[in-house]
């Protein structure tokens, strides 16, 4: 946790902020602070800053917050991921969040298997879970947005068009296309198969939306280096 | 497992090979094959090719392999890697290995707990089962090397200038360092730090070998998660 994230539940009628559980136990247990000291952190959707140490009991911890500074630039990358396996999924959402993803959509594909949707890991607070701990790593204060299509077809042509408007659209797929390009200056949209990749039909589909196939070489990734290494790519640092 | 890896050890003297163990069981289970059953396979160190399923009993499978071309290019790319937690260091190394990286160094590192070092999964089986798996799912051939250097300084003063010469030297460092550059032309020998960071002295250290410190922007990014990123802005793909 490089940055503790305050949500409006915790704020108090005086202006302080109070955490329990995992926070709480961070300020006490991981970083050993006790009344006056400071650490990093951020209100969700928001500013990150300073919160110090106003009082602590056995429960938790109250704090004051001073705000600093904006959130970090949102990458300008939207993302399509294949619905992951559940063991999967963990990583691969903490991943995107701590890269600095803020919409993302998962999607059925042929390749997945249809129990994936049954996972309690796609449960609303399950995701969102996932997505602070990403934010807290990242030091970011920007909650993704995460969609969940189930059916792919529907999705591809009817929301597709939208989601993916104005950016330039790519699809990662092994084989002998085109080389991922790099270090790109326009928003991006995504699009990462399953385990054994798209199947031919998604590809046309993605490829009608005006989808371009790009490869990261003969290598066969899976997901979860896929999606970090795709984004490393493409992110462009100033 | 995208490519059954085929052992020395494994070879018969009338030319055909016998694996048992994990890899049988993968013949059989996971692909279901049978007698006459072709699936891609690759000799240690050596080409990849087909294997045709020859015979098959309770503890393995006899196969046959022609050899079609060679493994991938090694990707230019030396690794030097603070010791990551022992629960970290399995996916960092199959990782390295399914990317490409030929040579890697793991190093001590201020920031890195001296107990790490007393990980089984230090031991050269261990690291050699890492490198397999990372090899299987790539599709590749060439085993890795792993280096352990339990010493920061003495690696940094007497073995770095051999083991980077004739590369680009990048330090990955958070902060406001220069943007990691991507698709590189030239070999480059990368080194990444602990959770923390690197300390000054060991950045200090570095620099006087020649490494430039460059950052992939403000977020703070896991091991696990910076290694895929770095590498897929460095690699370059024709």
């Amino acid at each position: 946790m490089n940055l503790l994230l305050l949500e409006d539940t915790d704020r108090r009628d005086d202006g302080t902020w109070r955490v329990t559980g995992r926070r709480a136990e961070h300020i006490r247990r991981v970083l050993g602070l006790d009344t006056g000291d400071a650490l990093r952190a951020g209100l969700l959707n928001g500013a990150r800053g300073t919160a110090r140490v106003r009082d602590r009991d056995a429960e938790g911890a109250v704090l004051d917050f001073e705000a600093e500074r904006a959130a970090p630039e949102p990458l300008p990358l939207r993302l399509i991921l294949a619905l992951p396996r559940p063991a999967m999924l963990r990583r691969t959402l903490i991943d995107a969040t701590s890269l600095g993803i803020k919409d993302l959509v998962l999607v059925h594909s042929h390749r997945v298997e249809k129990s994936f949707w049954q996972s309690p890991e796609l449960e609303a607070d399950k995701i969102r879970e996932k997505l602070l701990l990403g934010l807290e790593q990242a030091g970011d204060t920007l909650l993704p947005r995460v969609h969940l299509q189930r059916w792919f077809r529907p999705f591809v042509e009817d929301e597709l068009p939208c989601f993916a408007r104005d950016s330039r659209c790519l699809l990662a797929h092994p084989g002998d296309d085109a080389a991922m390009p790099c270090d790109l200056t326009e928003a991006v949209t995504l699009a990462i198969g399953p385990e054994g990749g798209w199947i031919d039909h998604e590809v046309d589909w993605f490829r009608e939306q005006g989808f371009a196939c790009v490869g990261l070489g003969e290598r066969i990734l899976k997901v979860d280096t896929a999606l970090p290494t795709l984004v490393g790519r493409i992110m462009r640092l100033v």
